[in-house]
C-alpha cells in the first residue's frame, strides 16, 4: 500500500515510529559522507603501483624526450596515442593536460569568453545561454554560473537529454553551448542512445560558434561486463562535418588518483589548433613525468579496462546495496524513484516532490552528508525539490549500510511528514 | 682598440677573417640549443631522488588526508608551510598549484579580465595597460598581448626598474599593473635593491585594482654564497598597507622538475579569497601527491637552500665560461656590453645597435640556437635591436664553449659588417 493510500492515522503512528528510529540513529553520532563522488581507499589502493619508479626508467619518452624537462605542451606522443585509442580518436586530436577534465572545461570556457570559440569572444556578444541537461553535474553548472551564462534546462529521458526540445533552444544564436556527461550522466547513470549521439552529432544551432562540452568523465568506469556503450561522437560527427562542435574530455581520476591522474581533451583539427594556441601562452608544459608513468604502467586500453574491471569489483557491491535497499524500503510505498544505473558514481533518488531538501537536513543532523539538494540542477534549483544524488563509493560497505539505513528513514519520514500536514 | 676606432681596412681584414672562422663554424653542423632558460641533465638528476616511494609513504598528509583523492584545494597544509617559510609569508596567505607558475599568472590575468581583481572586470574596463620593465621575460609579455592589454616599457637601471618613470606612469588610472622579475631578472639577472622592493610597495597608483605581478622565479637561484638577497616584498608593504597589491609566484621548475614540480602564490588575505573563490569553481584540487613528495623530500626551506647549492655548483661553471669568454672577445672593442649575474638563468647581452638580429640570424644558420632577439621587449621589439639573452643552461660545458666561440664569431662579425657598410 502507498503512503498516499494510507489513513491521517496510520501515517502518524508510521511518523511517530521512524522519529523514533531517527532519534535512535541521532543518538550514534555518525560521520559519513555520501556527498560527492570520490573513490574509496580500496580503489585507490589498486594503482599504488603505478607511484614504483620503474614505470619512469629513465624518464624519456619513447621519441627521446626528457618528461622532466620543459617542453612538449600537448603531451608525450604515446600518451595522445594511449588516450587516443581509448577515446577512439587519432592521436593527433589529442592534449594531455594535467589531473583536471574540469580545469580543461574551465579553461576552455574562459577562451571562448575571452576570444570567442571561432566567432567573437562570446563575452562581447551580450547575453549568452547554455542548455543544461538536469539532472547534471553541478561542476558544469557551477562553471557556467561563474562567467555569467544563462542556464536553460533540458530535462533527461532515459536514452539522454530531450533532443526535441534542444533541437528547439539552439535555434536561439544566444544560445552557444551545452554541457553533457554522455555517459552514466552524472547522477542518474544515463546513458546516451546512438540515436541520442547521432541527433547531437546533427544538431544545426543557429550559433555557428556552438560548443557542446562532452564530458566523458565515465568512459571506462562500467560496473558490469555488459555494460552499455557510448556511441563515438567524433564517428557520428563525420555524417554532418560537426567536428568542431564537439569539445571531449576525460581524465583518470577515477582510473588512478582523483588528486594525481592525467586529463585529456579530445577535439577537431580546428579546435586543437585554437587551444595549443591559447595553452602556448599559458604553460610551458604539464607534468610529463606523470604522462610517462600511467602510459607504462597501463600500456595501452586495453590495458586501462582491465583495470578498471578491479575497480568495477569494488563497486558492484556498494551500487547493489544502495538498490537492494531503495527496492526493499520504498518499492511500492509511492515515496521513492530511483535509477539503476550500471556504470558510472552515482544514483539518482527522487523524493516525495518538496522532500529533498528535508531529507538532506535530516541526515545532516544526524551525521550523514549528502550532496545538498538541487544540486544536480542549475542554480542548485529543483523545481520540484525531489531530487538527491547518491555517491555510493566512497564509504565502506559497512558505512554505506548504515548511511543507507538512515537515509531511508529520512526518506520516509519527510514523506510521512509532508502527507500528515497536508491530510 | 674599439672596432670603431679601426680603419675600414682594418675592418674588412676582420670581417673577412671573420667570415673565415664563420664558414669553418657552418661546415661542422652544429645543432645546440641556447635558446630557453632550461636545466640541463645533471641538474636534473640531482631530483632523481624525490621519485623515491618513500617520500609519499602511506600518500597521508600531517593531518590524515589521503593525498591521492579529491580535496584540500589550497593544497596540503605542510606544504603551505614550507612555501611559506621559503617566501616568508604566513601558510595561510600561500596556495599550491600545479606544475606551473606561468599557469597562476596566465590564470590570475584571465580573473582580473572576467571578474576584477577587486574593481570592475578588466575587460569592461575598455583599453587597460600594464608597464612592463624592459627588457624582461618574454612570457609575461605573451600572456597580456594575448588579453590585448597595451604594454609600456619601463627600462631597467641597476638596481631594478625606473621607478621614477614608474611613479608617473601609474598616475593614469587605465595602468591596472606591472609584471617582475625581482630577483636575478630575465634576462639580466639583477636583483630589486631594498630602495627599490620598498618604492615598489608604496607605488601610490591611480587604479584601485592595479596590480603587480611578482614572480619570484628565482628566489633561491643563487650561483654564489654571497649572492644579494631581495626584500621581502609583503614586509616591505606593511608600512604603506600596500598587501592586496602584490601577487607573488613562484615554483620548483628549476629546483626539481620543470615538468613535474609545484607552483605557488603567496598573497594577501583578500586576494586569496578571491582566488580561491575562482579555483573552487576551476579544479576540484591540484597533485597532492607531488606536494608530499616535495615536502618529504625538502622537509624544510634549509632542505630547499641545500639542494640549489647542488645546482650552483653545476651552474656556476657554465655562467664563468660565458662571462670569461665574453671578456677576452669583446673586452675593449666597443661591441658589446653584458651583465655579470650572481644567480637566475640568463645573461643578458647587449650588442651593437641594429645587429641582435643579424647575430641571432647567424648563429642559428651555423646550428645554434638562441632566444629571438627582440623577444625580452614588448611585442618582441628591441628599439636598439641591441639585445640577446644567453641561457648557458642547458648545454653541457663542452657545448656551451663551442656555442660560445660561435656567438662571438657572430657578434663580432655583425659588428663588422655594420661598421664597415657604414664607412
Amino acid at each position: 500500500m502507498t503512503y498516499q493510500e494510507l489513513s491521517r492515522e496510520e501515517l502518524l503512528k508510521i511518523k511517530a515510529s521512524l522519529e523514533e528510529e531517527y532519534e535512535e540513529f541521532k543518538a550514534r553520532g555518525l560521520k559519513l559522507d555520501m556527498s560527492r563522488g570520490k573513490p574509496g581507499a580500496e580503489q585507490l589502493d589498486l594503482s599504488m603501483d603505478i607511484l614504483d619508479p620503474v614505470y619512469i626508467a629513465d624518464a624519456r619518452a619513447k621519441d627521446g624526450v626528457d618528461c622532466r624537462n620543459y617542453g612538449v605542451p600537448l603531451g608525450i606522443a604515446e600518451c595522445r596515442e594511449l588516450f587516443g585509442e581509448l577515446l577512439g580518436v587519432p592521436a593527433k586530436n589529442v592534449i594531455i593536460c594535467g589531473n583536471s577534465s574540469l580545469n580543461i572545461m574551465y579553461d576552455y570556457i574562459a577562451q571562448c569568453m575571452i576570444s570567442g570559440s571561432g566567432d567573437a569572444p562570446w563575452a562581447s556578444q551580450g547575453k549568452i545561454k547554455f542548455i543544461c541537461p538536469a539532472p547534471g553535474y553541478d561542476r558544469h553548472f557551477k562553471v557556467l554560473e561563474s562567467f555569467g551564462i544563462e542556464m536553460l534546462t533540458v530535462p533527461m529521458l532515459d536514452d539522454g537529454p530531450d533532443m526535441d526540445l534542444i533541437d528547439e533552444l539552439v535555434k536561439d544564436p544566444s544560445v552557444k553551448g551545452l554541457f553533457c556527461v554522455p555517459k552514466y550522466s552524472n547522477p542518474e547513470g544515463k546513458v546516451f542512445s546512438p540515436e541520442t549521439v547521432r541527433r547531437m552529432a546533427g544538431l544545426k544551432p543557429a550559433a555557428k560558434d556552438f560548443r557542446v562540452i562532452w564530458d566523458n568523465a565515465y568512459i571506462v568506469h562500467d560496473l558490469y561486463d555488459d555494460s552499455p556503450e557510448l556511441a563515438n561522437i567524433f564517428d557520428a560527427c563525420r555524417e554532418y562535418g560537426s567536428e568542431d562542435m564537439f569539445i571531449e574530455v576525460a581524465s583518470t581520476s577515477k582510473i588512478t588518483f582523483p588528486g594525481a591522474g592525467v586529463s585529456v581533451i579530445a577535439a577537431s583539427d580546428k579546435n586543437i589548433e585554437m587551444i595549443k594556441k591559447r595553452m602556448g601562452v599559458q604553460i610551458i608544459c604539464h607534468d610529463k613525468l606523470n604522462q610517462l608513468r600511467h602510459v607504462n604502467y597501463f600500456k595501452n586500453a586495453d590495458g586501462i579496462k582491465a583495470h578498471m574491471k578491479r575497480h568495477a569489483a569494488i563497486l558492484r557491491p556498494k551500487f547493489e546495496a544502495v538498490l537492494q535497499k531503495f527496492d526493499s524500503e520504498f518499492s511500492g510505498r509511492g515515496i521513492a524513484r530511483w535509477t539503476t544505473p550500471k556504470g558510472g558514481y552515482f544514483i539518482s533518488l527522487d523524493v516525495m516532490e518538496g522532500c529533498a531538501k528535508r531529507v538532506v537536513a535530516l541526515c545532516k543532523d544526524a551525521g550523514v552528508a549528502l550532496t545538498g539538494a538541487g544540486a544536480a540542477f542549475p542554480y542548485g534549483k529543483d523545481p520540484k525539490d525531489s531530487n538527491i544524488r547518491i555517491a555510493p563509493t566512497y564509504p565502506s560497505v559497512e558505512e554505506l549500510s548504515l548511511a543507507l539505513e538512515l537515509l531511508c528513514i529520512c526518506v520516509k519520514l519527510a514523506a510521512a511528514e509532508k502527507l500528515t500536514a497536508q491530510k
